[in-house]
Protein backbone atom coordinates (compact mmCIF):
# COMPACT_ATOMS: atom_id res chain seq x y z
CA UNK A 1 0.00 0.00 0.00
CA UNK A 2 1.50 3.18 -1.00
CA UNK A 3 -0.30 6.63 -0.82
CA UNK A 4 -1.14 8.98 -3.46
CA UNK A 5 0.91 11.70 -1.96
CA UNK A 6 3.62 9.22 -1.75
CA UNK A 7 2.95 8.16 -5.15
CA UNK A 8 2.55 11.80 -6.69
CA UNK A 9 6.38 13.04 -4.84
CA UNK A 10 7.96 9.57 -6.20
CA UNK A 11 6.52 10.70 -9.58
CA UNK A 12 8.12 14.18 -9.62
CA UNK A 13 11.39 12.90 -9.09
CA UNK A 14 11.42 12.30 -12.86
CA UNK A 15 12.11 15.91 -13.30
CA UNK A 16 15.32 17.13 -12.12
CA UNK A 17 14.00 20.33 -11.15
CA UNK A 18 11.96 17.98 -8.12
CA UNK A 19 15.11 16.26 -7.80
CA UNK A 20 17.56 19.29 -6.92
CA UNK A 21 14.81 20.45 -4.34
CA UNK A 22 14.11 17.00 -2.74
CA UNK A 23 17.83 16.28 -2.80
CA UNK A 24 16.41 12.26 -3.63
CA UNK A 25 16.55 10.24 -6.66
CA UNK A 26 15.27 7.01 -8.31
CA UNK A 27 16.81 4.07 -8.62
CA UNK A 28 15.27 0.60 -10.24
CA UNK A 29 16.32 -2.73 -10.04
CA UNK A 30 17.34 -5.33 -7.56
CA UNK A 31 21.37 -5.18 -8.42
CA UNK A 32 21.28 -1.30 -8.80
CA UNK A 33 19.98 -0.85 -5.24
CA UNK A 34 22.14 -3.34 -3.68
CA UNK A 35 25.43 -1.73 -5.56
CA UNK A 36 24.15 2.00 -4.02
CA UNK A 37 23.31 0.23 -0.57
CA UNK A 38 26.36 -1.58 -0.42
CA UNK A 39 28.81 1.79 -1.65
CA UNK A 40 27.07 3.44 1.20
CA UNK A 41 24.61 6.00 0.23
CA UNK A 42 21.53 6.76 2.15
CA UNK A 43 18.46 5.32 1.05
CA UNK A 44 15.13 6.53 1.95
CA UNK A 45 12.44 3.75 1.27
CA UNK A 46 12.29 0.69 -1.10
CA UNK A 47 9.25 -0.92 -3.05
CA UNK A 48 9.35 -4.22 -3.92
CA UNK A 49 6.06 -6.12 -5.31
CA UNK A 50 5.08 -9.18 -4.39
CA UNK A 51 7.06 -11.09 -6.79
CA UNK A 52 10.06 -9.29 -5.59
CA UNK A 53 11.53 -10.50 -2.36
CA UNK A 54 15.36 -10.52 -2.52
CA UNK A 55 15.86 -7.78 -0.42
CA UNK A 56 14.17 -8.29 3.25
CA UNK A 57 17.34 -6.96 4.77
CA UNK A 58 16.05 -3.60 4.03
CA UNK A 59 12.62 -4.06 4.90
CA UNK A 60 11.19 -3.17 1.76
CA UNK A 61 7.46 -2.04 1.64
CA UNK A 62 5.26 -4.08 -0.59
CA UNK A 63 3.44 -3.01 -3.07
CA UNK A 64 1.35 -3.83 -6.21
CA UNK A 65 2.10 -4.27 -9.65
CA UNK A 66 -0.09 -1.85 -10.53
CA UNK A 67 1.05 0.71 -7.87
CA UNK A 68 4.52 -0.25 -8.73
CA UNK A 69 3.96 0.50 -12.68
CA UNK A 70 2.53 4.14 -11.31
CA UNK A 71 5.62 4.91 -9.95
CA UNK A 72 8.46 3.43 -12.38
CA UNK A 73 10.08 5.34 -15.07
CA UNK A 74 10.56 1.99 -16.67
CA UNK A 75 8.64 0.29 -19.49
CA UNK A 76 8.43 -3.18 -17.73
CA UNK A 77 9.52 -2.01 -14.12
CA UNK A 78 11.82 -4.90 -12.44
CA UNK A 79 9.90 -4.52 -9.01
CA UNK A 80 12.01 -3.28 -6.99
CA UNK A 81 12.29 0.79 -6.77
CA UNK A 82 14.38 2.79 -4.11
CA UNK A 83 14.58 6.48 -3.36
CA UNK A 84 17.79 7.59 -2.52
CA UNK A 85 19.46 10.55 -0.84
CA UNK A 86 21.93 12.56 -3.33
CA UNK A 87 25.64 12.16 -1.79
CA UNK A 88 26.62 15.96 0.25
CA UNK A 89 27.79 18.23 -2.23
CA UNK A 90 31.49 18.56 -1.81
CA UNK A 91 34.24 21.72 -2.04
CA UNK A 92 35.57 21.82 -6.07
CA UNK A 93 38.59 19.96 -6.34
CA UNK A 94 42.34 21.27 -6.86
CA UNK A 95 44.31 17.91 -6.48
CA UNK A 96 44.76 14.82 -8.61
CA UNK A 97 44.04 14.04 -12.00
CA UNK A 98 40.31 15.73 -12.22
CA UNK A 99 38.00 14.95 -15.34
CA UNK A 100 36.26 17.68 -16.44
CA UNK A 101 33.14 17.18 -18.43
CA UNK A 102 31.84 19.74 -20.99
CA UNK A 103 28.33 19.49 -22.07
CA UNK A 104 27.92 16.02 -22.49
CA UNK A 105 24.76 15.13 -23.34
CA UNK A 106 24.37 11.16 -23.41
CA UNK A 107 22.88 10.35 -19.91
CA UNK A 108 24.39 6.78 -20.90
CA UNK A 109 27.90 8.96 -21.82
CA UNK A 110 28.10 10.23 -17.95
CA UNK A 111 27.33 7.03 -16.52
CA UNK A 112 29.86 5.61 -18.67
CA UNK A 113 32.36 7.74 -17.86
CA UNK A 114 32.10 8.05 -13.96
CA UNK A 115 32.59 4.42 -13.73
CA UNK A 116 35.92 4.82 -16.00
CA UNK A 117 36.51 7.41 -13.48
CA UNK A 118 36.03 5.08 -10.63
CA UNK A 119 38.19 2.42 -12.60
CA UNK A 120 41.11 4.33 -12.73
CA UNK A 121 41.22 6.28 -9.15
CA UNK A 122 39.98 9.62 -10.54
CA UNK A 123 38.29 11.35 -7.05
CA UNK A 124 36.70 14.20 -9.18
CA UNK A 125 34.60 14.92 -11.99
CA UNK A 126 33.80 18.57 -12.64
CA UNK A 127 30.87 19.00 -15.46
CA UNK A 128 29.92 22.33 -16.88
CA UNK A 129 26.26 23.56 -16.06
CA UNK A 130 24.45 22.49 -18.93
CA UNK A 131 26.17 18.85 -18.72
CA UNK A 132 23.10 15.61 -18.61
CA UNK A 133 22.06 15.71 -14.82
CA UNK A 134 23.94 12.68 -12.56
CA UNK A 135 20.90 11.61 -10.80
CA UNK A 136 18.42 11.21 -14.34
CA UNK A 137 17.61 7.02 -14.45
CA UNK A 138 19.22 6.66 -17.34
CA UNK A 139 22.42 7.87 -15.94
CA UNK A 140 22.33 6.02 -12.51
CA UNK A 141 21.46 3.09 -14.36
CA UNK A 142 25.23 3.29 -15.99
CA UNK A 143 27.13 4.64 -13.07
CA UNK A 144 26.16 1.68 -11.16
CA UNK A 145 27.83 2.38 -7.56
CA UNK A 146 30.66 4.35 -8.63
CA UNK A 147 27.90 7.28 -7.76
CA UNK A 148 29.04 6.76 -4.26
CA UNK A 149 32.58 6.68 -4.71
CA UNK A 150 32.97 9.40 -7.35
CA UNK A 151 32.65 12.99 -6.90
CA UNK A 152 30.72 14.76 -9.15
CA UNK A 153 30.31 18.47 -9.23
CA UNK A 154 28.78 21.03 -11.57
CA UNK A 155 29.70 24.29 -12.23
CA UNK A 156 30.68 26.90 -14.50
CA UNK A 157 33.36 25.75 -16.14
CA UNK A 158 35.06 28.06 -17.89
CA UNK A 159 35.03 29.72 -14.69
CA UNK A 160 36.35 26.47 -12.63
CA UNK A 161 39.31 26.55 -15.45
CA UNK A 162 40.39 30.11 -15.28
CA UNK A 163 40.45 30.40 -11.59
CA UNK A 164 42.49 26.56 -11.29
CA UNK A 165 46.41 26.86 -10.91
CA UNK A 166 46.64 22.76 -12.05
CA UNK A 167 47.54 21.97 -16.05
CA UNK A 168 44.86 21.92 -18.25
CA UNK A 169 44.62 19.28 -21.32
CA UNK A 170 41.97 19.52 -23.39
CA UNK A 171 40.83 16.75 -25.69
CA UNK A 172 40.44 17.60 -29.25
CA UNK A 173 40.85 16.29 -33.02
CA UNK A 174 44.47 18.24 -33.11
CA UNK A 175 47.79 16.14 -33.86
CA UNK A 176 49.44 16.52 -30.03
CA UNK A 177 49.37 13.33 -29.64
CA UNK A 178 48.79 11.78 -25.73
CA UNK A 179 51.88 9.89 -26.48
CA UNK A 180 54.61 12.39 -27.46
CA UNK A 181 53.88 14.38 -24.02
CA UNK A 182 54.54 13.89 -20.28
CA UNK A 183 51.46 13.41 -18.47
CA UNK A 184 51.52 15.57 -14.77
CA UNK A 185 50.31 13.46 -12.24
CA UNK A 186 48.08 16.44 -11.19
CA UNK A 187 45.92 18.13 -13.87
CA UNK A 188 42.56 18.66 -15.13
CA UNK A 189 41.38 16.36 -18.19
CA UNK A 190 38.89 18.39 -20.02
CA UNK A 191 36.35 15.97 -22.48
CA UNK A 192 33.78 18.12 -24.71
CA UNK A 193 30.23 16.95 -25.90
CA UNK A 194 29.06 14.42 -28.09
CA UNK A 195 28.12 16.78 -31.15
CA UNK A 196 30.30 19.74 -30.71
CA UNK A 197 32.97 19.23 -29.11
CA UNK A 198 34.65 21.32 -26.83
CA UNK A 199 33.36 24.82 -25.98
CA UNK A 200 34.97 27.82 -28.02
CA UNK A 201 35.50 29.76 -24.82
CA UNK A 202 37.30 26.89 -23.26
CA UNK A 203 40.02 25.96 -26.26
CA UNK A 204 42.02 28.58 -25.08
CA UNK A 205 42.45 27.76 -21.40
CA UNK A 206 44.48 24.95 -21.95
CA UNK A 207 46.90 22.96 -24.33
CA UNK A 208 45.77 20.72 -26.81
CA UNK A 209 45.28 16.56 -26.38
CA UNK A 210 44.34 13.64 -28.83
CA UNK A 211 44.50 10.18 -29.70
CA UNK A 212 45.91 9.57 -32.80
CA UNK A 213 44.43 8.11 -35.26
CA UNK A 214 45.63 4.47 -36.76
CA UNK A 215 43.43 4.51 -40.29
CA UNK A 216 44.96 5.50 -43.73
CA UNK A 217 41.73 7.10 -44.61
CA UNK A 218 41.93 9.07 -41.96
CA UNK A 219 39.50 11.99 -43.03
CA UNK A 220 36.64 9.59 -43.10
CA UNK A 221 36.65 7.99 -39.78
CA UNK A 222 33.99 9.72 -37.59
CA UNK A 223 35.83 11.22 -34.36
CA UNK A 224 35.49 8.99 -31.08
CA UNK A 225 32.59 8.40 -28.85
CA UNK A 226 33.27 10.67 -25.58
CA UNK A 227 33.18 7.73 -23.50
CA UNK A 228 35.54 5.57 -25.13
CA UNK A 229 38.20 8.47 -25.52
CA UNK A 230 38.20 9.19 -22.00
CA UNK A 231 38.80 5.49 -21.51
CA UNK A 232 41.78 5.69 -23.50
CA UNK A 233 43.02 8.66 -21.95
CA UNK A 234 42.55 7.83 -18.84
CA UNK A 235 44.36 4.25 -19.60
CA UNK A 236 47.48 5.88 -20.60
CA UNK A 237 47.52 8.82 -17.96
CA UNK A 238 47.71 5.67 -14.93
CA UNK A 239 49.63 3.83 -17.45
CA UNK A 240 52.59 6.71 -17.70
CA UNK A 241 52.47 8.01 -14.60
CA UNK A 242 52.72 4.28 -12.83
CA UNK A 243 50.01 6.32 -10.29
CA UNK B 1 4.45 8.42 -54.23
CA UNK B 2 5.09 4.37 -53.16
CA UNK B 3 3.89 1.42 -53.80
CA UNK B 4 2.25 -1.32 -51.04
CA UNK B 5 4.44 -3.61 -52.11
CA UNK B 6 7.41 -1.38 -51.58
CA UNK B 7 6.02 -0.24 -48.21
CA UNK B 8 5.67 -3.82 -47.56
CA UNK B 9 9.19 -4.90 -48.49
CA UNK B 10 11.08 -1.92 -46.99
CA UNK B 11 9.12 -2.56 -43.50
CA UNK B 12 9.93 -6.47 -44.13
CA UNK B 13 13.81 -5.20 -43.55
CA UNK B 14 13.57 -4.07 -39.95
CA UNK B 15 13.70 -8.27 -39.13
CA UNK B 16 17.25 -9.48 -39.46
CA UNK B 17 15.76 -12.55 -41.23
CA UNK B 18 14.17 -10.26 -43.96
CA UNK B 19 17.25 -8.58 -44.19
CA UNK B 20 19.45 -11.57 -44.88
CA UNK B 21 17.20 -12.84 -47.44
CA UNK B 22 17.23 -9.77 -49.31
CA UNK B 23 21.04 -8.75 -48.41
CA UNK B 24 19.14 -5.00 -48.13
CA UNK B 25 19.58 -2.92 -45.19
CA UNK B 26 17.85 0.30 -44.06
CA UNK B 27 20.00 3.67 -42.85
CA UNK B 28 17.89 7.23 -42.24
CA UNK B 29 19.39 10.66 -41.30
CA UNK B 30 20.67 12.88 -44.13
CA UNK B 31 24.06 12.06 -42.43
CA UNK B 32 24.38 8.79 -42.06
CA UNK B 33 23.22 8.16 -46.10
CA UNK B 34 26.00 10.71 -47.40
CA UNK B 35 28.66 9.01 -45.15
CA UNK B 36 27.65 5.14 -46.27
CA UNK B 37 27.36 6.53 -49.84
CA UNK B 38 30.72 8.43 -49.72
CA UNK B 39 32.26 5.10 -48.17
CA UNK B 40 31.26 3.22 -51.43
CA UNK B 41 28.44 1.17 -50.18
CA UNK B 42 25.59 0.65 -53.05
CA UNK B 43 22.54 2.80 -52.51
CA UNK B 44 19.38 0.82 -53.77
CA UNK B 45 16.91 3.20 -53.69
CA UNK B 46 16.84 7.00 -51.33
CA UNK B 47 13.44 8.67 -49.98
CA UNK B 48 12.72 11.78 -48.56
CA UNK B 49 9.96 13.72 -48.14
CA UNK B 50 8.82 17.11 -49.44
CA UNK B 51 10.54 18.86 -46.74
CA UNK B 52 14.03 17.31 -46.92
CA UNK B 53 15.84 17.61 -49.91
CA UNK B 54 19.49 17.98 -49.40
CA UNK B 55 20.07 14.65 -51.32
CA UNK B 56 19.13 15.83 -55.01
CA UNK B 57 22.61 14.43 -56.29
CA UNK B 58 21.73 11.11 -55.18
CA UNK B 59 18.06 11.29 -57.30
CA UNK B 60 15.47 10.11 -54.40
CA UNK B 61 12.23 9.69 -54.56
CA UNK B 62 10.23 11.99 -53.10
CA UNK B 63 6.98 10.68 -50.61
CA UNK B 64 4.69 12.56 -47.95
CA UNK B 65 5.23 12.47 -44.60
CA UNK B 66 2.38 10.08 -44.28
CA UNK B 67 4.25 7.32 -46.46
CA UNK B 68 7.43 8.05 -44.74
CA UNK B 69 6.07 7.52 -41.30
CA UNK B 70 5.00 3.89 -43.07
CA UNK B 71 8.73 2.54 -43.62
CA UNK B 72 10.25 4.55 -41.12
CA UNK B 73 12.01 2.45 -38.23
CA UNK B 74 12.38 5.79 -36.03
CA UNK B 75 9.48 7.76 -33.94
CA UNK B 76 10.49 10.87 -35.75
CA UNK B 77 11.63 9.96 -38.97
CA UNK B 78 14.27 12.29 -40.05
CA UNK B 79 12.98 12.65 -43.47
CA UNK B 80 15.92 10.56 -45.31
CA UNK B 81 15.79 6.75 -45.93
CA UNK B 82 17.60 5.34 -47.93
CA UNK B 83 17.68 0.80 -48.73
CA UNK B 84 21.43 0.21 -48.72
CA UNK B 85 23.23 -2.76 -50.28
CA UNK B 86 24.84 -5.17 -47.95
CA UNK B 87 28.49 -5.22 -48.45
CA UNK B 88 29.81 -8.71 -50.11
CA UNK B 89 30.51 -11.12 -47.56
CA UNK B 90 34.92 -12.05 -47.00
CA UNK B 91 36.83 -14.53 -46.22
CA UNK B 92 37.70 -15.48 -42.39
CA UNK B 93 40.51 -13.67 -42.07
CA UNK B 94 44.31 -14.68 -40.86
CA UNK B 95 46.75 -12.15 -40.54
CA UNK B 96 46.78 -8.69 -38.84
CA UNK B 97 45.50 -7.72 -35.66
CA UNK B 98 41.39 -9.57 -35.50
CA UNK B 99 39.06 -8.24 -33.31
CA UNK B 100 36.78 -10.97 -31.96
CA UNK B 101 33.28 -10.57 -30.47
CA UNK B 102 31.79 -13.60 -28.12
CA UNK B 103 27.96 -12.78 -27.97
CA UNK B 104 28.09 -8.67 -27.78
CA UNK B 105 24.23 -7.87 -27.05
CA UNK B 106 23.56 -4.27 -27.41
CA UNK B 107 23.50 -2.70 -30.81
CA UNK B 108 25.31 0.82 -29.78
CA UNK B 109 28.21 -1.01 -28.40
CA UNK B 110 28.98 -3.09 -31.58
CA UNK B 111 28.24 -0.07 -33.68
CA UNK B 112 31.12 1.54 -31.17
CA UNK B 113 33.13 -1.33 -31.43
CA UNK B 114 33.23 -1.02 -35.39
CA UNK B 115 34.23 2.62 -35.51
CA UNK B 116 37.19 2.09 -32.76
CA UNK B 117 38.46 -0.80 -35.26
CA UNK B 118 38.33 1.48 -38.43
CA UNK B 119 39.57 4.56 -35.98
CA UNK B 120 42.38 1.36 -35.01
CA UNK B 121 43.03 0.17 -38.23
CA UNK B 122 41.72 -3.03 -37.36
CA UNK B 123 40.47 -4.52 -40.88
CA UNK B 124 38.35 -7.13 -39.20
CA UNK B 125 35.78 -7.98 -36.89
CA UNK B 126 34.87 -11.75 -36.33
CA UNK B 127 31.53 -12.09 -34.43
CA UNK B 128 30.59 -15.21 -32.84
CA UNK B 129 26.86 -16.23 -34.27
CA UNK B 130 24.79 -15.26 -31.49
CA UNK B 131 26.23 -11.61 -31.74
CA UNK B 132 23.80 -8.65 -32.05
CA UNK B 133 23.32 -8.27 -36.31
CA UNK B 134 25.66 -5.40 -37.61
CA UNK B 135 22.04 -4.33 -39.98
CA UNK B 136 20.54 -3.85 -36.57
CA UNK B 137 18.99 -0.24 -37.71
CA UNK B 138 20.40 1.21 -33.70
CA UNK B 139 23.53 -0.35 -34.57
CA UNK B 140 23.83 1.29 -38.41
CA UNK B 141 23.50 4.42 -36.36
CA UNK B 142 26.35 4.03 -34.63
CA UNK B 143 28.92 2.90 -36.62
CA UNK B 144 28.43 5.36 -39.30
CA UNK B 145 30.62 4.71 -42.50
CA UNK B 146 33.11 2.56 -40.64
CA UNK B 147 31.05 -0.69 -41.75
CA UNK B 148 32.30 -0.03 -45.49
CA UNK B 149 35.42 -0.05 -44.10
CA UNK B 150 36.26 -2.73 -41.46
CA UNK B 151 34.96 -6.31 -43.00
CA UNK B 152 32.18 -7.97 -39.81
CA UNK B 153 32.05 -11.33 -40.13
CA UNK B 154 29.55 -14.03 -38.27
CA UNK B 155 30.56 -17.42 -37.79
CA UNK B 156 31.08 -20.20 -35.14
CA UNK B 157 33.64 -18.31 -33.23
CA UNK B 158 34.96 -21.50 -31.47
CA UNK B 159 35.63 -23.29 -34.59
CA UNK B 160 37.47 -20.37 -36.13
CA UNK B 161 39.64 -19.90 -32.89
CA UNK B 162 40.48 -23.47 -32.60
CA UNK B 163 41.77 -23.53 -36.47
CA UNK B 164 43.46 -20.34 -35.91
CA UNK B 165 47.31 -20.59 -36.24
CA UNK B 166 47.44 -16.93 -34.71
CA UNK B 167 48.24 -16.05 -31.22
CA UNK B 168 44.92 -15.41 -29.26
CA UNK B 169 44.31 -13.30 -26.30
CA UNK B 170 40.96 -13.07 -24.39
CA UNK B 171 40.45 -9.82 -22.25
CA UNK B 172 39.16 -11.03 -19.04
CA UNK B 173 39.16 -9.78 -15.73
CA UNK B 174 42.48 -11.82 -14.51
CA UNK B 175 45.46 -10.23 -13.30
CA UNK B 176 47.14 -10.71 -16.61
CA UNK B 177 47.88 -7.13 -17.08
CA UNK B 178 47.98 -5.78 -20.88
CA UNK B 179 50.92 -3.40 -19.78
CA UNK B 180 53.03 -6.80 -18.63
CA UNK B 181 53.52 -8.39 -22.41
CA UNK B 182 54.34 -7.67 -25.17
CA UNK B 183 51.78 -7.67 -28.04
CA UNK B 184 52.13 -9.54 -31.38
CA UNK B 185 51.37 -7.35 -34.59
CA UNK B 186 49.46 -10.57 -36.19
CA UNK B 187 47.10 -11.70 -33.68
CA UNK B 188 43.20 -12.22 -32.32
CA UNK B 189 41.91 -10.15 -29.79
CA UNK B 190 38.45 -11.48 -28.17
CA UNK B 191 35.96 -9.44 -26.21
CA UNK B 192 32.98 -11.31 -23.87
CA UNK B 193 29.40 -9.78 -24.16
CA UNK B 194 28.04 -7.31 -21.50
CA UNK B 195 26.67 -9.65 -18.99
CA UNK B 196 28.73 -12.41 -19.08
CA UNK B 197 32.10 -11.84 -20.28
CA UNK B 198 33.57 -14.64 -22.35
CA UNK B 199 31.93 -18.10 -23.09
CA UNK B 200 33.69 -21.12 -20.75
CA UNK B 201 34.32 -23.03 -23.95
CA UNK B 202 36.62 -20.15 -25.50
CA UNK B 203 38.47 -19.32 -22.58
CA UNK B 204 40.91 -22.16 -22.82
CA UNK B 205 41.70 -21.17 -26.11
CA UNK B 206 44.54 -18.52 -25.76
CA UNK B 207 45.88 -16.44 -22.83
CA UNK B 208 44.02 -13.71 -21.21
CA UNK B 209 44.43 -10.22 -20.97
CA UNK B 210 43.15 -7.43 -18.78
CA UNK B 211 43.19 -3.46 -17.87
CA UNK B 212 44.43 -3.34 -14.70
CA UNK B 213 42.07 -1.33 -11.82
CA UNK B 214 43.39 1.65 -10.44
CA UNK B 215 40.60 2.05 -7.41
CA UNK B 216 42.06 1.19 -4.67
CA UNK B 217 38.51 -0.34 -3.42
CA UNK B 218 39.26 -2.75 -6.46
CA UNK B 219 36.13 -5.28 -5.26
CA UNK B 220 34.02 -2.62 -5.90
CA UNK B 221 34.22 -1.16 -9.45
CA UNK B 222 31.80 -3.48 -11.84
CA UNK B 223 33.56 -4.42 -14.70
CA UNK B 224 34.51 -1.87 -18.30
CA UNK B 225 31.98 -1.54 -20.34
CA UNK B 226 33.07 -3.80 -23.24
CA UNK B 227 32.94 -1.07 -26.16
CA UNK B 228 35.05 0.95 -23.70
CA UNK B 229 37.20 -1.83 -22.83
CA UNK B 230 37.80 -2.46 -26.39
CA UNK B 231 38.69 1.16 -27.29
CA UNK B 232 41.79 0.62 -24.34
CA UNK B 233 42.80 -2.08 -25.51
CA UNK B 234 43.26 -1.68 -29.17
CA UNK B 235 45.06 1.93 -27.95
CA UNK B 236 47.52 0.15 -26.30
CA UNK B 237 48.34 -2.40 -28.93
CA UNK B 238 48.75 0.20 -31.41
CA UNK B 239 50.93 2.85 -29.14
CA UNK B 240 53.08 -0.41 -28.39
CA UNK B 241 53.54 -1.76 -31.64
CA UNK B 242 53.86 1.01 -33.41
CA UNK B 243 52.04 -0.05 -36.05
Amino acid sequence: MITKNKIKQIKSLARKKHRDELRLFIVEGYKSIRELKNAGLGIEEIFVTNEAQKLDDLHPKTITAAEMKSISNLKTPPGYLAVVKMPEPQALPNEGLILALDNVQDPGNLGTIIRLADWFNVKNVVCSSATVDLFNPKCIQATMGSIARVHVHYTDLEDYLQKSDLPIMIATMSKTSVYDMSLPNNAILVMGSESHGISEELLNLGSAISIPQYSPENDKTESLNVATATGILLAEWRRSTGM
